[in-house]
């Protein structure tokens, strides 16, 4: 992106873009409450970071560790393979590489980087909730932003779909870390790949570090596509020390759980809670814009989305002070509309 | 790379490797003195880093910072482009995305991975003393191993023997930055792509910086090649500050031109300097192969060449103790072999 820009260079509207937050609302009330990503807001603990893991070339050593905890973390199968990349939006940049020339559909709504991706790179993208035709199929899931589920039967079928006509299923995990019995990794289909990202359930995005697991012969691929060093060294380190947590992942889960049933609670008069993971809320309201508005004035910046108005997305205030703010905003008014029945 | 891997998956000898290092010298004393690579031994100082840089996905203000950094850093001209990327390894894997088909001469030898990638990318590839008739030239400047450099007259011919034929001239300025007058950025030619390396000079190659500047619309391919974000958020800190920081470039050139002579004082009794930058220095000696080990012994680990057996590469040591270990080491024996007239 470059300076004063107010919209991605790509034309996708991102969480936790705050330049854009403060041009949208230049007199709101400081510091931001920034609830429009669904990235963990209480991160894991950093660990103490010994130099060298900045000054060397990151090491054979430091990747192997940080591959066994994340093979461990995501229950990779041993026939399976896994590369590590910094973060997941360089592997979708990278996965239309791996499909065959044809239509591919996208199970949407969803992420909207995924068909920005495979448009780039000249393939015809179709974003509906089946698959039609297409022999490559892209599945967020759980999906970004409803939470919608599919179950393992349900992946299994698509992937089936998908290797009898050649192609390629993508299943983007990006939000299954607090719920792994909807993972499809320790069951992994032929002809799938399935998208890991380390930064949004550890809180840390800034650090940079994705993962894609499938065959051994795509992630060979992938990972002659990234080249030696890809990952900086403190990411290999914080990443393997994070994965291999499995404490702090069942705590945080429950902790955001309760954070989600909380949030909930105060959208509820507001509209619909459409869905959602324990990172995110969807809320549906005709008010949706008025609502966003609104919030933006309270120094409060939740995301919208360019092709559903009636939506927004609500990522967990970190602190009470962020709570309090969320209910004062939200109770400054009446409800914008009767939610619907 | 995988566990117990001796060598790189691509096959490549790297410096930096103490895998390796251990491998073949198991008893050697600790710690290891790495003189295996063109790092500057003495890092910029690591600034604080607020947490935001960790937490949050890399914003728009950061790379923004980073940027306008390095353009000044590097004088790129206003009408050229610049993007940022995790390392200069990952530009490099795309550059063959940019040019036409076709021979690709690489001016060599020279770093190694040039060559790889344009052969992964299905390229033929000649690595010779000059172009012949390939519309597409690689060329590392100053050259590593051996610092060769070309002057801008040079350069710019070369650039109008790509553009004649409808190719590309790639330069790898990855050891230029202590001898900015060897850059052909500010005069960058028509079809040119420079690539600037951080880590080396910086001595942070842990953390993941570099850059490829060019026209706009080749610079424009390779941001959308990475999307968004593929830069961490605290290397889009450090490397906006100490690419900003001139005087802390000009007293560590002047001080590792200082080392780079001690270097070669040590080393002339033991053979040919061939060259170098204050990154390294390139002896050459029929003993090399024994010098090699004899060091490797004494825990001094240094670069040496599938190609080029009578070759080793010294980085510079970054302590007395490794001043002296070296000392020791190289006059443990007599030298190898008589030093050629």
């Amino acid at each position: 992106m470059r300076v004063g820009a107010i919209v991605a260079e790509d034309g996708i509207w991102h969480g936790g873009d705050l330049a854009m937050a403060r041009v949208l609302f230049p007199e709101a009330p400081q510091p931001w409450v920034d609830l429009s990503t669904g990235i963990n807001p209480i991160p894991y603990p950093l660990p103490a970071l010994p130099l060298s893991l900045w000054t060397r070339l990151p090491g054979a050593d430091d990747e192997a560790a940080l591959i066994a905890a994340a093979r461990s973390a995501y229950r990779v199968p041993q026939q399976a393979d896994i590369v590590a990349a910094p973060g997941t939006q360089i592997l979708i940049e990278l996965l239309p590489r791996l499909a065959p020339a044809g239509p591919v559909a996208i199970l949407g709504p969803t992420y909207a980087e995924h068909g920005h991706a495979w448009r780039k790179a000249g393939f015809t993208v179709t974003e509906a909730p089946t698959p039609a035709e297409a022999a490559t199929v892209v599945v967020v899931n759980p999906n970004n932003p409803d939470g919608r589920v599919l179950s393992r039967v349900e992946l299994a079928d698509l992937a089936a779909h998908c290797t009898e006509r050649g192609g390629l299923l993508v299943v983007d995990e990006a939000f299954a870390d607090f719920t792994p019995e909807t993972s499809i990794v320790p069951d992994l289909p032929a002809g799938t790949i399935v998208l890991r990202s380390f930064g949004k359930t550890y809180g840390l995005a800034g650090l940079r570090l994705g993962f894609a697991i499938g065959a051994v012969d795509p992630i060979a691929r992938l990972r002659a596509a990234l080249g030696p060093w890809s990952v900086a060294g403190p990411a290999l380190h914080v990443g393997a020390q994070a994965l291999a947590d499995a404490d702090w992942l069942a705590v945080t889960g429950a902790e955001r759980a309760r954070d989600a049933a909380r949030l909930d609670a105060l959208l509820a008069p507001h509209g619909r809670i459409a869905g959602g993971t324990s990172l995110f809320r969807l809320l549906e309201t005709p008010a949706a814009p008025a609502l966003f508005d609104r919030l933006g004035r309270h120094g409060i910046y939740v995301r919208r989305f360019q092709n559903a108005p009636q939506r927004l997305r609500f990522g967990l205030p970190g602190d009470e002070a962020g709570w309090s703010r969320l209910r004062s905003a939200l109770a400054d008014d009446a409800p914008e509309a009767t939610p619907p029945a």
